[in-house]
């Protein structure tokens, strides 16, 4: 494995930033956190999902995975046993053999669970614990803000803190308002948090494609994604190969990692859906939870009667994961054994603290189909199913649609509010309209901000090639660009304390032709200088205090500063705003409307 | 000028489509339309704004113009006459000589102005007559439907029709509410019509850089965005040959061309804002209006005692027009000669019908400006001028921001309707974020997407350089299908009527895999295309019951066939449907929660 050794995958810190750590008061916690720095001003602290690969000083080798730091707590609490590994299987990487076989990641670690009852960040929180997670993202929430911020936004019944306290991530946990997704066997996590009176976040989805004989390119998807500002990534892998290019994943990932457990089960059965079983599905689950995965989707609210509701839909039933279940039960003519056995898939949760995002089989897939009989039935249902996951102390959230007209988005979220209890709200999208492949990035970001600033708690990215292919690299990055625009977008609406403290520094160095700061400070510097050098790329031109789109004697916020430099020279703008008021009649011309 | 005769812009159809004409039952005319073949299904009709450059059987030739099909019933009414046109001067191409001077048009053309009073659409609209250009805005708005589709939008007030008929086009005309940007000297024009219960509408920015020997590439850019359904656009060049290069894109435009008269005129004074006189601004709307220019951008609303306000902004003055005025006003310490002199404007408007832009020279230029004293203190005069211009028989629109965040869009639209009397409102964007340079044109479709649904009548488009740079082809593709998307969406949220057909043709296409009509139903075919022969390039793929997402065994819209074919096999859907209903209770498992 010595070729896994050399670190492959991107490194290094955005531009003009470094990273810095801000520890706990309470538990020994180092959060992360990106400064910006500002020409002649302080250096901006924001949000940074990036883990350690933005850190010159961390050592990254991926055939080792991030360092285990999570954990410790458990332990000493004798919360949690290590127990041996359930043995992979053949069929666990879809039966590949010889060079088809993905390498097994080097370190084996053996898995720890429940040595009762639950460890879920739940079940503290319910016992008034605040566990080193609530403390670690109650200051990664502040971005090092000490005090509020003016704001002005409609947050629809949000109650979101000036500050966040780790008391206040404890309650919002207990409520089941917020979720940490964080499986005790992922120790390498930098937890986050998911909530509607938290920052609006942003998943990215992965998944492998063909067989590779290193893994660092699987991992790179995962980094590249974070680098520009993924919250979570969901490795939606299908084919061989599945458990050891997760463990790979899982074992570099400092951001929460989701699956559909389905998919892999189906690959057990050689894609025949009918050949699903329960004892298959556990047996996932079991795989899964120990190798460390932080949320499952589980579609265990599409029932056998909601089927029908679907036969006069446009696009029918287009939530992979919702046709798998649709199709079995159809076969069988029963309810799923999701839904049959949700009891039993809470107690395996529970012993790992793998959270849910109960999963909606039955989302739209066009204008045509938005917010029908089957959405809401199928909503309802995840809303009972909330209950019986909270009484095991299981972590929820909800998964939401889609395609949706706008003015068809707020329904959905006040009906998942009321529905589901209040769980976080996770939607795809949505599309706003289905006109547009290619650009349904955007056609999704429109519904993405809206959904977010309505109440949506982390939105599931959309990238240019949706519904057309599998997205490389750049689709990605323009992917996750997109997506952290639009919640930033939510952010602001929703009067999220200090959101607006980026636009404004940004807007600060637009006004006084700063371009570097201009660059630094938005969500890709890269590309904002690649396009400003492409008709200024002289140095020189970073300092011009006007830009190519007017040249020097059109700039208006030239003008603008001619203005004010004009009017300080002559008395003062505030004095010149008297005399102006109170002259006016001056010169008021012949033609003056009457007021 | 022989090089000029083989078209070197971009011709043909867009795929799959070819141009139709409906012919007008009161007038001579013919209105273009798009019809896109989709397999097994009568062709769509969409609107077309691309002109004859999409139609094979139409003689290309940039050098001569496009038919000059309007006028005829001007002059058979007697209501204008021909006059001797402004000659050229130096100044009007920026004193460009010899090879740096851009070739004139090679076709001249007498000018059209009144006889007497207004030969504006709005006179003769409340003089109770259907223009030949009210008809075809009528035929053109219906797309060929002739009855009324199911829509459940929400149109805050906006009152579309299921069918447009000419008189509901003369009286949203005659009521203000609606204009028709025609200028009598733009006989080229194929007309359009901007009011809030129409169809949202698109304008593109264009403008020259660099002198160019011919003048083709300065058309092509025109051609390039109403190819891709500009609906307007606006001639925003500086610096020289601004007058020769104009004429050539009008003669050449079949959409409306709207320019900002002060740029031109501020080129004429050497760029010295002060130097600016009403004689020299007087002069530069009677040679742009002699050419056609069919609404002129005026920052009349920019009063002297407003500019102080601006003192405290993040972004002063971002308005290039604005910040001129803005110069000029504080310079002599008096009020404009746009607004002192806005009745001899409206005079020289009336007679050639060039329509009114009044522009925002204090929009906001960042989230923190948004809505403030300055902007709606400019509204509210915008307002006032409305009525100065309606007195006069002008058309009028109002331009809004700019930079706003979600959550104060809808005041906006409000404030506009209440103190501009619900004349027709134009907005760039807004933004509803500061923080992503490079990503600008979905930071504003979000807003774009939202105020449209609002009520705003028409969006300026920003492409994805905006803040840093000139648009190449590719920005003005993307800006322009990424507002397209937008205001479709807008047009879905308000209940338009029919908005709807073609996103539900392309998700039938979707559903039943026909890739062909997916991409070809798609406002940007080529690039739909392009995207899916990444990953699966072959001529048979395009027949595949699946795709590269998913693969054969994990197609969600597959397994929803199969789903549906068993469940006609078996009985019925609606059949099964009563059956789950009523022996639902067979199925309910164990831990079943209390309804």
């Amino acid at each position: 494995m010595k070729d896994h050794s050399t670190p492959t995958v991107t490194t290094g810190p955005l531009s003009a930033s470094r990273k810095t750590h801000v520890v706990g008061q309470m538990h020994d916690i180092r959060v992360p956190m990106r400064e910006i720095a500002v020409t002649g001003e302080p250096p901006l602290t924001v949000y940074d999902s990036s883990g350690p690969y933005t850190d010159p000083e961390a050592r990254i080798d991926i055939a080792r995975g991030l360092p285990r730091w999570r954990g410790a707590w458990l332990r000493q609490r004798g919360e949690v046993e290590e127990c041996d590994p359930r043995p992979v299987a053949p069929a666990d990487n879809g039966f590949a053999e010889g060079a088809r076989l993905a390498p097994a990641f080097p370190v084996a670690h053996r898995p720890l669970r429940a040595a009762k009852g639950a460890v879920t960040q739940l079940a503290y929180a319910r016992a008034g614990i605040i566990t080193p997670e609530m403390e670690f993202v109650a200051i990664r929430e502040n971005e090092r803000r000490t005090a509020a911020h003016a704001r002005d936004g409609e947050a629809f019944g949000a109650e979101i803190p000036d500050l966040v306290t780790p008391e206040f991530v404890r309650q919002e946990i207990a409520a089941g308002r917020a979720i940490i997704p964080a499986n005790i066997n992922h120790p390498e996590l930098e937890p986050m948090i998911i909530g509607r009176n938290f920052k609006v976040k942003v998943n990215a989805n992965i998944g492998n494609s063909a067989v590779t004989s290193g893994m660092a390119e699987e991992v790179e998807k995962m980094v590249w994604a974070i680098r520009w500002g993924a919250d979570t990534v969901m490795d939606l892998s299908t084919g061989r190969n599945i458990h050891n290019i997760r463990e790979w994943i899982i074992r570099n990932s400092p951001v929460p990692i989701g699956t559909v457990p389905m998919y892999q089960a189906l690959e057990k059965v050689g894609g025949v859906a009918e050949a699903l079983t329960w004892e298959i599905f556990r047996d996932t689950l079991i795989e899964q939870a120990e190798q460390g995965v932080d949320y499952f989707t589980i579609h265990a609210g599409l029932r056998l009667h909601m089927i029908p509701m679907t036969a006069k839909r446009v696009t029918g039933i287009v939530s992979r994961g919702g046709s798998i279940i649709a199709k079995w039960c159809l076969h069988h003519h029963r309810e799923s054994f999701l839904y049959e056995h949700f009891d039993e898939i809470c107690d395996i949760a529970r012993a790992y603290d793998v959270s849910f995002s109960l999963g909606d089989g039955l989302r739209p897939g066009s204008i045509a189909d938005a917010n029908d009989e089957a959405q809401f039935a199928e909503l309802r249902t995840l809303g009972k199913l909330t209950k019986i996951a909270w009484d095991k102390d299981c972590q929820v959230m909800i998964e939401g649609p889609g395609h949706v007209p706008m003015h068809k988005i707020k329904a959905n979220v006040e009906e998942q509010l009321k529905h589901c209890h209040e769980a976080p709200f996770y939607t795809l999208g949505p599309l706003t309209t289905d006109i547009a492949p290619g650009y349904d990035h955007i056609t999704s970001a429109i519904g993405a901000a809206m959904i977010g600033w309505f109440g949506t708690a982390m939105l599931c990215y959309v990238t240019p090639k949706e519904h057309l292919g599998l997205p490389d690299r750049d689709d990605v990055k323009t992917g996750v660009i997109t997506y952290k625009l639009a919640a930033h977008a939510a952010d602001l609406a929703k009067g999220h304390s200090g959101a607006q403290i980026r636009d404004d520094a940004l807007s600060r160095a637009r006004f006084e032709f700063r371009w570097e700061d201009q660059f630094n400070l938005g969500l890709d510097p890269d590309t904002a200088r690649e396009m400003h050098d492409e008709t200024m790329p002289k140095e020189a031109h970073k300092l011009a205090h006007f830009c190519s789109m007017c040249g020097p004697k059109f700039c208006s916020m030239k003008i603008s500063h001619d203005i004010r430099a004009e009017a300080d020279r002559q008395q003062g703008m505030e004095e010149m705003a008297e005399k102006y008021r109170d002259g006016g009649d001056l010169y008021i011309p012949a033609q003056e409307p009457a007021e």
